[in-house]
This record gives structure tokens, C-alpha cells and sequence, in this order.
């Protein structure tokens, strides 16, 4: 059985494949979405019962209805499936089974135009706090091991050459800190998309006086979206602030997963993957891979991708197009993988194994060229020309320790004066 | 229940939300791949024969096994789901389980490194074939109907304003030429890549002395990809080439919709769309929208996202890295959704209503002014001044007709001269 | 002349293809940065001797060279040209060649890489404030028009398909709220940039107390970016949150772009853009075409290619990378181009010739049926027989004028209601 | 000076902001057209003389006038500068200067828009056939050092961890094969591209019987494309095609600089990149750093960001729009950029200096474990039983050798059998 569509009027059908080239993948993707809609439809018939186009009793089935459905579907009872053209239509036809004329006036004074709006602003708005949760947590997971770990020498590098001592308190530090710098990211991109679409209709509003504030307010939201037109236009466009401020984060994943795979080597061998990380080979008994690790290096492709869909779409004049509706695929899958590969970070930043004696051994002598060099110019030598004379020295520092080096490298942020405390103060402050 | 993985050698197992991050959609993927999986794995069974390593009798019961297991997944009896790590482990546990100890030799010197890339290799190659045929049906039914249109005066535009007579034929042979190159990019693409990556196991050969070149053969490939090391670093780049040429046919389908949704606004009216290409609104009793001829443009979006994602994979060194896993959904994803798209294109141009009328009524006299200067520069004034002058005689050039000016642009290509023989003949030679 | 680089220790030269390779367009888009640079080195020696690393003496000394620097950099009698590695060794040399051995120690305790961040951060602070200027003129100008169109109807499209009636007013309100939002953007992004990262030196710190909180102040800088790690990972993550939010903006300047083509072209005719915005054909004497619309248009592509360009850069494990050089030339063209178009628009649209005639004489009987569908079901009939009713009805409505149904549509932001104070009173919030 | 536009017909001028705004950088691009804009000129000049539109004399005289102006062009007297619209104005400006009436005729039939077309059409014809070159050279230099590298032992990575014993030779040969799918799809996108626009003007033919077959022979062209629409709408889309083909071998090269990139660390220390490939640090004087390694590693990044700047463009109606202009700047871009950084590979291939002792020596006894396996396979046992015995034993497979396993490592493309004979065949059919 199929519905029968909302727009129905009697004409001849659409072609089928056009048909199921025009349905794609969208009932499914709207099992992630019809909880938000249910939540909206909600504000919008009490809103309307606010304005006298619903009664209390009318109102009161339906938000009845609409929270009995829910529950239909939280407990899988009720599933989206190709019999509905998409979750709104499934909202309207269980409201008219259920309900009938009552059920049939929900639609007042929206449209579906208005309707996805709303329940993708909310799956964003959900999706951002989780995204800002998930990046503290990254950050603190980073900060703890951090403080753990201070007295654990390390090559610092560059161009992947060593080049001066640092600590692996100092690397988790800078991953922390980029979580911070994401999750404020998230709040921020939060905030430019906390406004309401609900009661803009199809973009041109509708002749009546729809109580769009108060439905705002109980939504959550800080202020409406004011122009109905500018509400089409903001779509795909506002996903894709969304989106882009996952891949922030998700780069920073990368950059992380980056350094495990490397110092995981057989010829870094810093760190130790544990076997809950790591899988086998089909055909190498020998094996054991970073599987977890390389997956989390790839995801942030997935937000790439889905960056460039979005803007792929959006060459349009104003107004709604149906091309509108490929902007929900990527948007979901985008925040579907992407908050999964931040879940895992905490637990692998903690149990991962070091091997201290190695990354200490790894400090050459070489590298405290520069440090020579920077008590040279203390001492008044021009930079130039200390850097010139440490060069000529450096093979003639093995009397250094990495320990006193990193003491001395004070400068904030530095080995010797990491700023634990700052990055710790503004994690707190960002929760 | 799960099976057992294939690597299992009894260490401490996956972290479990480590694990489903790593499974992703990988068995779904997969049941677009077990056919060509099937298939190459009977390749590499008879080739295993031809070398002394199974005798025929193991031989001919493995490629039984693997007959029945193809028929039982054409049937839907065999369904690949969060049991098997992939469909790799599927077709081993099902020949294990059949035929015990004889099935848990269908895996002696291949890996699933290089028995993905030999699904997905044929994949491909089934993929552009199609891609390369529904571009010639594309192309012949922009022919056929260029063909039966030559006299319909339709404006041709630039900037998106009025700019000379022309006609509905030349616009249509300028879409199915655009199809012939795209077919001929998918000639080519699957040509580069017709050469058999199985044998190369994980990246570094085997020490058996496997019979690629036979194996090649009996899939279909005319060459095999000598370097295992290349067929392990191949993988995300030829997908990308092949997801390219898509994307090359897949533009030249977002510009033909644009045509056609520009042409059927209210505004031009030049075509109306069959009612089985259009959709209706669910508050606007009124409308009757194009959202086929919109959901083609938004096609290439899928395949753009789908480049950027695989590229944005695409930056390791030599060899195999779980990360490529990835390069499996945008591919599948492409090729679902382009094919899709393309294979509607046909009957939609087929089917088209005109407005014969109203695109002649379009052509305004000063669209003859470039016909004015050039017949004044062919009677030797100098282009640059004849151009001046057709410019201020335009409004005069009223006793001009749509018919003759086409009859009279008889430079090849012009509405005057189509070549649509040529056109033809290179479609005939690229089926 | 070419100087000697800044690390050269004697050994042999860089293979002189791999030079110019190496250098790329480096000195050329350094031109941009280098007063950026100056001033982060300004900061950089008071910083120094504050804590004692430079006396007075030597710091006027620097600080007085490096005015005089930037006055011959803005006279153009200063020119980074192929002479120099980068703005950074064209600096240090000019010091040296100036003041001797004083000169020499302007690099004490900071590395080019803290150097070219700080200039980067600087550059973008900078252009995200002419950001955030700009989209605010751009808001302003659609507010002042929407102002003063408010009875200009227009119909209202979905699809590109006339749907119901709209007015000028309520378009240019929503183009307006879509700049206040890129402001908005503009002025989070550069909150999230605004810390320091001068004092990180390599990625590593240095044995120096520097005063880090002290020429943060002095640069505008609210905070430090603390770990000298993150700073170098950051680099190009940054630049990409930077373009986004430019993006962001340019994406709504090529929904007006595409408004303005659709709406100038013969079929639509509701607007005239200027001669001062129109061009001409070389060939075609009747045209004057459109072409700082489609400019305008096209602008998002140069935003779009920076931000892939970026992301295929950010790969990588923590620390510098030379790869990171090339965030440089697509952050600087996109913002030089993106800023360019941005800067057109007010004065597009203050100058815009509208057919006021041609826009009402658009509205067709047929796109009151929404609004009688309404009145319907807030009679009581329930909306989805309402809408029924009102399909059946809606070549009947002939009576009802564009004026009347623009009054009634009064939900927020609809035509009867644009809301236009509100959105008045945000933009001078975010002045 | 500025020269008059083409088009000029004595209208008001374009603003001087939107006149800059549309100049953007087209001058200067044009530098790398115009030699490509003149040998067309030429071209169209004689077609014109066969269809008598120009006497002998004339024809002559603007040949004369071509060929002069283009060796002023050469000898740099003659530059592109802001005085010209384009490369097209100037040259017809300079054979109306030195013509008079005669050099004012040879922009008869045709446009500034089919001449743009087959100048970029000749340049990437040009750019294609040097792409495929510069990918057999390093093909070539990555044979021959394959070829005297056969015995030189290192581990094979999968996972970036050591997986079983493989050959330096191998991995050569790897990139080897890499660069010759690159030259092969060079030279089939040259071959999809090998068409002439010539002769279809503004997109809509003209009035004159253009010999457009003979002028497509004297620019070397094998065909005509036939329809002057789709010259038009293939703008930028073969540019994609074209752009694309590079963006494969930049990631060959992408590889082999990650490659480098790791086998040059301290850790791997595999390979040390000659002086002439590395710099230095400007504050750590111990540095060596592997620079032109990881700008190869960048490239790609330029070609990623054209394609997704091209294909942001190509969301448009057929016929020309100004947007299109915006194709060229990507274009020059990436394959002047491309084509650089291929140009380094081959020294940098041949100068490589290895630590054969240090290779040899990173093949573990764990790594014969896949040896084992499939000799137990071919014993008879079956291979997943053979897998875990193999597993087992791993740790007492000391007594083998590298070499043995090599050796023994026979399947076509394995270390024992690298088929490089195959691979230089196929390197001599491609020249």
C-alpha cells in the first residue's frame, strides 16, 4: 500500500521511475527527523489553538495524537517506509486515521516547505550541542592525559624531521586545545542558526496571524527567522555552516589519528595501539592494524564530501526548488559519522600504551641546537649570527639533558610552562 | 549471532563501539558487490586448478559452491547482513560451511585487498558500460527529436538574454553532443581501467606462481595490473576517474533540466512537462511543479560530493590503509544515484510538449542585427564598422523572418546546417 | 640579486627548478601580508625588551626601522619581489643591511613560523571585519529598497513557477536577513580567530620568558592561542573557518546574482540593470548583457575552490609542514575576489530599475487559491479538504487583487507583516 | 591609455569598480592564450580567403600582421596589460592599427566567444600532450631505477606497518605503473578533447559558409565539434575533464612524496633526500628539511581546488554567460602549477640516496609468517587452518632470508617477478 500523496488532486501519477527517482532515499532519512517534526507540529497546533484556529479539544487530540505517534516510533512501531512519501505526509495520514477531520487540520498555515525547515533546524541544533559535548570531552580526555604525562620527553617535529625536545604533554595540550577552538566553533555556529523557520509557510507567509514568536520560544529558540523567503534561502546554506564546523573538529581528529598511526609504527614505536583498537588480516598471520585509527583519519571525507554536495546545490534563484531536498542526505550522513568517530576519541586518548625509554632515546643531541642558539642571542650575540655559531656546535651538545631542556623552554605553551590551567579554565567555561 | 572473524587468532576483541564505527555500512555496500566478488572468486578457483594448488575435484565443488551461493543471493535467500564483517568473510563462511575443510582453501594466495579491488574493478567496468549506453540513449533521443524539430524558431540566448535566431533542433543536437563526448569519456575511463588488479594479494604478491594473465581473461580484462603494489595505491584514484566520467554526463543532464525548468516557468512557456514529471504542493492548491526535471540538476551534486570525498581520502603513503574502505560508499553512491538520473532522460525529452508559437514569437527584429553585419562585412565593409552599423538600423530589420534567417546560417553546426548526420554517425560508431 | 636565504649554513644550493618550484608566487602574495608582519614584528621586539632580551636602545632602534619600512612598503618605493625568500627574510634583511648587528637580533626567540601565523591571523581579522562591514552595507541597501517597495507586488515562485502573490518588499527583506546572518557569521568567526599565536616559535616554545599576554594586547588579540602545537595545526584549519564564513555571504550574493539575471532577462522583464552594469558582444550588436550579475554569480566558485584546496592540504601529522606554504594563495584570492563582489552590491541595488506593471500583471488568478484555501480552513473546513476545495475553485478568483492579498498575509514576515524593524534593529546591533 | 571596448556603441561606460571587478585578472591570464588566440586567428584568416570573404591580399596581409604580432609577444615588446579587455581586443586592435580597414575584417564570423574556446582548446591540446610526457619521464625514471634495485630488500607496509619482505624495486615499479595509467589517460582526455569550436561564433553559427573542416585541420584537429551550442556548454566542462586527468597523476605524485616524506625521517631513514631537494630552518640551526618533497605533496591541492572551482560554475542554462570567464584563471592555474611539480620528479627519483643496510635489516622474522602460510597451502592444508598455524609459529621463522622470500615471491608482479619488461612496453607504446 501507498498513500496517497498531500498534494493529490486527481491527475495522472507520476511516472514510476520518476517516481522512485523523486523518493530516493527520503523516508529513511526522515526516521532521523520525524521526532523533530512531531516536536514542531506540537508547537505549531498549539499555536494555533493560541490564535482561535484550533479549539482546545482540537488541540488537544492532536498534540495527543502527535505524542502517541511518537512514542509509536520510539518504540518501533511505527516505521517510515516507502508507503510515505516523507515523514510529513506520514505525520498528516496517522493524524487523519487516527483523528479524522480533526487530524486533517494540522496543516493549517504551514506547508512542508516550513515543516522540513523546522525539523532540520532542530536535528541541527541537537546535533551541534552534541558536537560541542563530544569536543569538550576530547579535550578533557587530552588534558588528562596531558597532565599525567609531563615528564615524558619527546622529539618535537617539523616536516616530520626532528628538530627540538618537547614533551607528549605538549602534543596533547595542542590537541586539546583545537578541541576547545571546535567547540566553541559549534556554539557559535549554534547561535547564528538559533532562530525559527516554523510559520514561514511555503516563503511567502499566510493570511494569517500565526503566533511565530511563542512557537519559537517553545521550541527552544532564541529569536524567529523573520523572512519566509530568506528561510528557503537559508537552506542547504545554513547546513552547510553546520557541516563545516563538524569538519573542523573532524580535522583535528585526523591531525590526532595522524600521529598515532605514525608513532604506531614498527620504526617510531612511541605508542602502542591497544588490542581493543586494532584488527587482523585475511591473509598475514603477523598482523595487527590501526584500523580505528585509519578510519578516523578518513572520516573527515565524509564531511568534505558533504560540503561540496551542498554547495554543488546551491546555484539557484530565491525560493524553494526541489532540488532543496538533496540537501538532507549529506547534512545527516555527515553528523552521523562524524559524531561517531568523536565518541571514540575519549577512550582511545586514554588507554593508549607508551613507551617512555624510546621516545626519550629519540631526543638527539642535534636538537638542542636551538636552545644554544637562544642563549647565545641572550647573551647579546646577534640571532643571526648565534644561529650560526649553535650550527657549527651542535654535534658537541651531548652533555644536555631532554628534562632540563624542557624546563627551560618557559615561553607559554612551551614545554616548561604548558598552560594546562588556561586550557583547563576555558574548557570550563565552554561546557 | 556474528560470525568469527576471518583474522580471529583469539586476542582480546574490538572495542564493540569501536567495532560498529569500523563495520560502518560495510555489509549494505556490499550487496552491490558479492555478485562481482562471486565472480571473481570462481576466477581465482580455476586459476588455483590451472597451477596444481586444488585438484579439479576441490575445484568443482568450490565453484559449485559459489554458483549456489550466487543464486541463493539473486534470490534473496542469502542476505548479507551484521553477521559478516564484509562479503569477503560471507563467501568463505559459506564454502566452510558447505564444504569444510575443501572451502577453507578459496582463500590460498589472494587477500581481500585484492579481492575488493576486483569487485569493485567490475563493478566499474559493468557500471560505465551502462554509463556509456544510457549516454547514447540520452544522445539519440535529443537526436530523434532534434530531427522531427528542425523548423521550430526558437530565440538563441546568451547571458540569458535574446541574442539571435536559432532553433529548437540546434539546442537539442547541442545536448545530444554533449551525450556523444560523455559517452566517449566512458569509453575511454573504462578502457584505462580494464586490467585486473586479482593475484596481487595484499600489495606484495604471493610466492605461487598464480596464473593472472589466465585469470584476466576469464573476467573480461585485457590486461592485468602488473604492480601489486600500484593495484594497492590504484584504489580511491580510479574511482575517482570513473565517478568523473559520470560527472562529466551527469553536467550535461543538470544543463538540459536547467533549459527545461527555465522553459517551463510561466515566463517562457516554451515547454510544458507531461504530468508524469510533475509533482504538486501540499498547501498551494494551484501548483504543479517540475521536481523531476529539478531532482536531475541536483544530480551532479552527488557525484561532485562523491570526488571531493574520495579525494579528500587520498593523501597517504604507499600501500593498503583501512582508510580506503571509504572510497566504497561515494562510488556505490554515484553510480546508483547518476544512473538513475540519466535513465530518465530519454523518455522526458521524448515526451515534451511544445509551444511552437511562442518560441517563434520570441525572436525579436533586433535579433537579426548579427545577420546584418555579417552580410555587410561579406559584402566587404570592415567587420568592426559593419558591426556599428547593423547596430543602429537594428528596430528597422522588422521584415526579417525567423525561417529564412536559419535557412541562411549555413555555417556547420548552425540551424542552418546541423550536421545532424554527423552526429548520428558518430553515435552508431561509439555503440 | 638574489639574498641569502635566512638558514643558509653553507651547504649546496637548492637545485635551481626546485628553487623557483619552492618559491612559488610566494614573494607576490607576501605583498599582503607584509604590513601585517611589520607590525606582529613591532610587537615582537617591545615584547623582547620588556623582557629584557633588547635594551631600549636597540628596540627604538627596530622599532623605528620597521616604520620606516612600512612607509617605503606603502610608498611602493619598497618592493617584495624575487630578491626575497618571503616577507620575512625581506624584513630581517632590510634591518640587517640598516642597522647592523642590531638588526640581526629582531629573530631572537621567534621562528618564520610564529611569524607567518601572526601575519595570517592579523590579515584575516582584518578582512573578516571588512566581512562583516560589508554584508551589513549589503543588508542595509536591500533594507532601504525593501523600505521603500513596500507595495510593489510581485509574485511569489516556488519551483521558478509562480505560486502566490509576493511583493519586492518581501524579497529584498529576505536577501537583507541573509547579509545579517553573514555578519553575524563574519563576527563569530572572528571571535573563535582571535588569539595570538606569536611566541609559539617552531611549534616548540623557546627558553624565553616572553611576554606573550603583553603583545597579544598590542596586536588587538584577546587572547593567546596557548600551545604552540595547536598554532602550527591550526595553520589552514583556520584560513578554511575564515573562507567558509566568506562563503557563507558570497553564497547569498549569487542568490541576488540569479534573481537579477532571471528577473532581466525578455521573458521575465521585471527589472533593468544600468548600463553601468552591463556589457556588450563583440559580435552580436543588439546586446547589452548582464555580465557583473553573472560575475557576481560566479563569485562562490573562487570561495568554493579555496576551501577544497584547503582541505586537501590538512592531512597530515601535527607540527609545520612546507605543505602548509600553500594555504597562502587560496585564502588571499578568495578573500581579494570574494570582498571585490561584495563591495558591488549596494550600489546594484540602490540603481535597479524595476517594471512595476510587469510585476503585478505577473500575478494570475490562480495563486490566490493558498490564500482561499486558508480562509477556508480557518472556517473550519479542515485544511486538507480546504485545499481541495480551493484546487477546484481557483480559475474563479479573478475579483481578489494583488494588493489585498499582500494585506492579509500577515504572519511575521510575510508581505502584510515584513518585519522589516526588526530586522533594522539587528543590523544596528551588529555595526 | 585604455582601448575601446569591441563593443563599444557609444552607450555610458560601466562603472569603474564593476569595470575592474569584471577585468579581474583576464589581462594577464591571457599572457598564456594569446600565442594559441594568433595561430587561430591565422587559421580563420586562410578559411575565410577559401570562402572568397577575403581577398588573397587581404588574407596576406593579416597573416603577416598575426605573425609579427606574434613575435613581438615572443620577444616580450608587444605585453597584455590593462589597456586591453582581453587577448582577443588586443590583437584585433593591433591589426586595425597597423591594417587599417583590412585589419578591422577578421573578426568577421566569428566571436570573442568560439575564439576564447580554441585558444583554450589549443592550450590544454598543448598542456595534455606535455602532461602525458612529463608522466612517461617519471614512469621512465622510476624503471630504471626499479631496474638496478632489484635485489635492494624492504619491508612491504600495509597500515604503515611492516606486513611481509618486499623490494625497493617493487615499490618503483608501483609508482612506475602509476604514471603510465596517468600518460594513457592523458592521452585519452587529449583525444575526447581533440575537437575544433571554431567557426560557431556566439553559439548560434553564422551566415557564411565557415570552412570549419579545413580550419579544425590546420590546427591540428582530428574532428569539428559540430554544434555551436554545445561548444558553448562544454566550457569548462572539458576544462574539468582536462584538469581532471592532471589531478591523477598529481596524486601519483602525491604518493610518491609521502613516500619520500616518511622514508627520510630519522625513524625510517630508509632514503636521504640529496642537498638539492632540501632547506633549512630560519631558528633551528640543525634542520634539513625535506621542502620540495612536501610541496609535491601539496600539488594536488591545486588541482582539487580548480575541479571543485570549475564545477561550482556549471550550474547554468545553455548558451554562453559571463560566468564562464571565471573558468580560465582555475585552468592556468592547475596546469601550470602541475606541470611544475611533475617536471621534478625524475632527478629527484634518480638522486635518491639509500641505506640498502638499514632496509634490509626492518624485515622482521614475523614477516615470513605469510610465506609460511601459503607454503602450508600448498602442502594441501586448508588456508584459513594454514592462517593460524603460520600464526603460531611466526616467531620462529628466523632462519629465512629476505632474498629467499623475494625470490620466492613469483606471482606476476611480486618482488620475484616484477614484470618491468611488461611495464617498459607498455611506457614504449604510450610515447
Amino acid at each position: 500500500m501507498t498513500t496517497r500523496p498531500l498534494w493529490d488532486k486527481g491527475h495522472a501519477a507520476l511516472d514510476a521511475a520518476a517516481q522512485e527517482f523523486c523518493a530516493g532515499d527520503d523516508v529513511v532519512l526522515d526516521r532521523q527527523l520525524i521526532g523533530h517534526d512531531i516536536r514542531a507540529s506540537t508547537a505549531h497546533v498549539r499555536g494555533l489553538q493560541r490564535i482561535g484556529v484550533l479549539t482546545g479539544a482540537e488541540a488537544d487530540a492532536l498534540v495527543a495524537g502527535l505524542a502517541d505517534l511518537d512514542g509509536l516510533v520510539r518504540a518501533g512501531t511505527f516505521v517510515l517506509d516507502e508507503r510515505f512519501e516523507d515523514c510529513h505526509s506520514a505525520i498528516e495520514w496517522y493524524l487523519g486515521e487516527r483523528l479524522g477531520d480533526v487530524g486533517r487540520k494540522v496543516h493549517t498555515g504551514r506547508s512542508r516547505n516550513d515543516q522540513i525547515l523546522v525539523a532540520v533546524r532542530l536535528y541541527l541544533q541537537s546535533s551541534l550541542a552534541t558536537l560541542r559535548d563530544r569536543c569538550l570531552d576530547c579535550a578533557d580526555a587530552c588534558l588528562q592525559r596531558a597532565e599525567s604525562t609531563q615528564d615524558v620527553a619527546l622529539p618535537g617535529y617539523t616536516h616530520l624531521q626532528r628538530a627540538v625536545p618537547s614533551s607528549l604533554a605538549a602534543l596533547l595540550a595542542g590537541h586539546a586545545e583545537a578541541f576547545l577552538d571546535d567547540a566553541e566553533t559549534a556554539r557559535a555556529t549554534a547561535r547564528t542558526l538559533d532562530s525559527s523557520p516554523l510559520g514561514t509557510a511555503a516563503g511567502y507567509g499566510v493570511n494569517l496571524p500565526l503566533d511565530r514568536d511563542g512557537v519559537a520560544r517553545e521550541l527552544g529558540f532564541s529569536r524567529v527567522q523573520v523572512s519566509p523567503i530568506y528561510a528557503q534561502n537559508s537552506r542547504g546554506k545554513l547546513e552547510l555552516l553546520a557541516v563545516q564546523s563538524l569538519h573542523q573538529a573532524l580535522l583535528d581528529v585526523r591531525r590526532l589519528a595522524w600521529d598515532l598511526s605514525l608513532f604506531s609504527t614498527a620504526e617510531f614505536a612511541f605508542v602502542r595501539l591497544p588490542d581493543a583498537y586494532t584488527t587482523g588480516s585475511s591473509i598475514m598471520p603477523n598482523k595487527r592494524n590501526p584500523d580505528v585509527v585509519e578510519l578516523l583519519r578518513a572520516v573527515p571525507s565524509v564531511t568534505e564530501g558533504a560540503m561540496s554536495e551542498l554547495s554543488s546545490l546551491l546555484s539557484l534563484p530565491s525560493g524553494y526548488h526541489r532540488d532543496l531536498q538533496a540537501t538532507k542526505a549529506p547534512v545527516l550522513r555527515a553528523f552521523t559519522r562524524g559524531l561517531a568517530g568523536l565518541a571514540l576519541v575519549p577512550a582511545l586518548v586514554h588507554t593508549l600504551e607508551l613507551d617512555v625509554a624510546r621516545m626519550r632515546a629519540a631526543i638527539d643531541p642535534e636538537l638542542y641546537a636551538t636552545d644554544r642558539a637562544v642563549e647565545l642571542a641572550r647573551a647579546g650575540v646577534p640571532f643571526r649570527d648565534a644561529y650560526r655559531q649553535a650550527a657549527a656546535e651542535m654535534h658537541d651538545l651531548k652533555d644536555r639533558s631532554p628534562e632540563a631542556s624542557l624546563r627551560a623552554r618557559v615561553s607559554l605553551g612551551g614545554p616548561g610552562n604548558l598552560g594546562l590551567d588556561r586550557l583547563r579554565a576555558r574548557l570550563d567555561a565552554l561546557r
